[in-house]
């Protein structure tokens, strides 16, 4: 097959097409905004796979991992064409206030261990040394080779890939499959509505997200990616260098719903006052809500629909993270190659299993 | 003097220049972006002298209820015209969470009394009566005569009635006083750069306010203008009819900086969310800074600066109600009449005074 269409210009379609069009591949990628607008353009950008997924979920980490031992040779060829991908290495610290969030932290602490990544238990007083700017918090947990990426950066860089491969832009909104040998469906949340067997399977997970910046003689943003958990909601904080804060995010099922609320807004501005309270001085430059793509379970659907049709969505929270081997799975498809590891758990063959259970 | 530039685009530049334009004056009006950005677009737009000034701002007050006199005649001239000023009759709903908050009612109310204004005392009870939607409140006041005005219509209003009476419009930055029999500076917090007697006197005051919709579900916005202090933060929400709700105001001395701090938007949603908790679902639709131009007192200055070089600034929070009367007090100068009563307290003579003082 030499020629493929991908649907959907999100960091999943952009990665996919990229990638493909490097192998030599006729790439023709359809969305209306490509590189703008959906939910990899309102990202944090965390690449933290163990931080991220909760202990149980271990088909979703097992991907995450190997997608995230595939990000450096990703970003790596990206530089080599002359692209920043954005990528970022100040690691994470997460941050418990009580003693349920510092129970998390230990539970997570092990996860890590046993992966033998490094991670590093802290008291209140040692994470405040770490970073000046935090709150009054009670312990701490630093992981230091969290790699966080520059979401708006990457998806810039991959847009500028695809064009120096020759991936031909079709900015219109899909209705019906395109006419290709083969095709790809990266819509995100949208994508449910392009296929029968993904009908009802991708569902849209609301989540608002804000950008500040700090005004002239503010601390800094934090040195690292900061989590929490405040009154039960989970928020995130990544620097972009010394000059942007990502704040983020909530979570709602509400359908495709993208406005911005009071209550998201003013509860991700409450939580991050107590993690770390110079942020109350910033500019609040952008308040945005986006559509993660959820699937039925955690994992996304990648694999064979239909003769030649691929579904490459449902990544919900971690379609950053997962975009290396996402993009990898479809070409070793297309190629008649085995597909990376983790990825059979993530066949959409378990849709249909499930409808004969 | 029948050659007029005015110098500012705001309520009061605009007013001015429709008014003076109607006796039969040739006006220029010198604005980047007239009838939009300043403070006035900003608004909330409540026209109530009573609710706005503290007692012992006497001066203020008059003023004002001159002003408020002036409204109906004002806002029937431009629909004479053609044109919607905006003009909504729904009245005031102050509320109290303590007893401090009580005590101040009482004052509020004892004042509007003396000035022969309705105002009702209700428990929490009917005020939750009047406007179903409020929170816990301890007690409230009804001032059913309270105007409010729909600052964008009325700017739009005024703009069309501008270019129908056939008003030039420069859209530039004015550094040097432009040539012309009579100039007017109305450049809000700007105008201190412009003349050197107001160097100094006029100062800008941000204020942050916000807008919110109603989304699919959600209980309207409160049928009153809905003032209360939370926190000691004074807050109002003036509803913009069914569909829209308009949150205000912070308050800080920052200079010329038009930051939209995470600290405003947070206070202004928390304290919205205690007075009006359906708030909450609201979609937020914009966040903004702008300038109020301060005065060295709580009065305006209007009155001759130089031969034919008069000043209409330093309105602070009460351009929109204070247009009229600054207008018609314009006109009066031009035309060598009476200015209207209350206007001779407000004239930048005072500043003279003061340095011999």
């Amino acid at each position: 097959m030499t020629n493929l269409a991908v649907v959907g210009g999100g960091v999943i379609g952009l990665s996919t097409a990229w990638r493909a069009a490097r192998t030599g591949r006729k790439v023709t990628l359809y969305d209306p905004e490509p590189a703008r607008g959906g939910a990899s353009w309102l990202a944090g950008g965390m690449l933290a796979p163990v931080t991220e997924a909760w202990p149980g979920e271990e088909d979703v980490l097992r991907l995450g991992e190997e997608s995230l031992r595939r990000w450096p040779d990703f970003a790596r060829d990206l530089r080599k064409e002359g692209f920043d991908p954005g990528l970022a290495e100040h690691g994470t610290l997460v941050v418990a206030f009580d003693s349920a969030d510092a129970g998390h932290l230990e539970i997570l602490a092990r996860h890590l261990g046993e992966m033998g990544r490094t991670a590093e238990r802290l008291t209140g007083r040692e994470a405040k040394r770490l970073e000046p700017g935090l709150g009054s918090v009670r312990s701490g947990l630093h992981v230091p080779g969290d790699l966080a990426v520059d979401n708006r950066k990457l998806l810039q860089a991959l847009y500028a890939a695809c064009v120096h491969h020759h991936v031909r832009f079709r900015q219109e909104r899909v209705e019906e499959l395109p006419d290709a040998e083969a095709v790809v469906l990266a819509a995100g949340a949208w994508t449910g509505q392009l296929h029968p067997r993904l009908a009802g399977a991708v569902r849209p997970l609301k989540g608002e997200i804000l950008r500040l910046k700090p005004r002239h003689g503010c601390l800094p943003p934090p040195a690292h990616t900061v989590r929490a958990v405040v009154e039960g909601r989970p928020i995130y904080l990544v620097p972009r260098g010394d000059s942007e804060l990502v704040l983020g995010a909530t979570q709602y099922e509400a359908g495709f719903d993208r406005a911005v609320t009071a209550r998201g807004v003013r509860e991700l501005l409450e939580g991050a006052e107590r993690v770390f309270p110079a942020i109350t001085e910033y500019e609040l430059t952008e308040t945005a809500a986006g559509l993660r793509a959820g699937s039925r379970d955690a994992l996304p659907y990648l694999g064979v629909l239909d003769d030649g049709v691929f579904a490459a969505t449902g990544h919900h929270r971690n379609g950053l993270l997962m975009a290396p081997v996402t993009a990898d799975a479809v070409v070793a498809w297309l190629e008649g190659e085995a597909p990376p590891a983790g990825t059979e758990a993530a066949s959409p063959a378990r849709l249909h299993l499930k409808e004969h259970e």
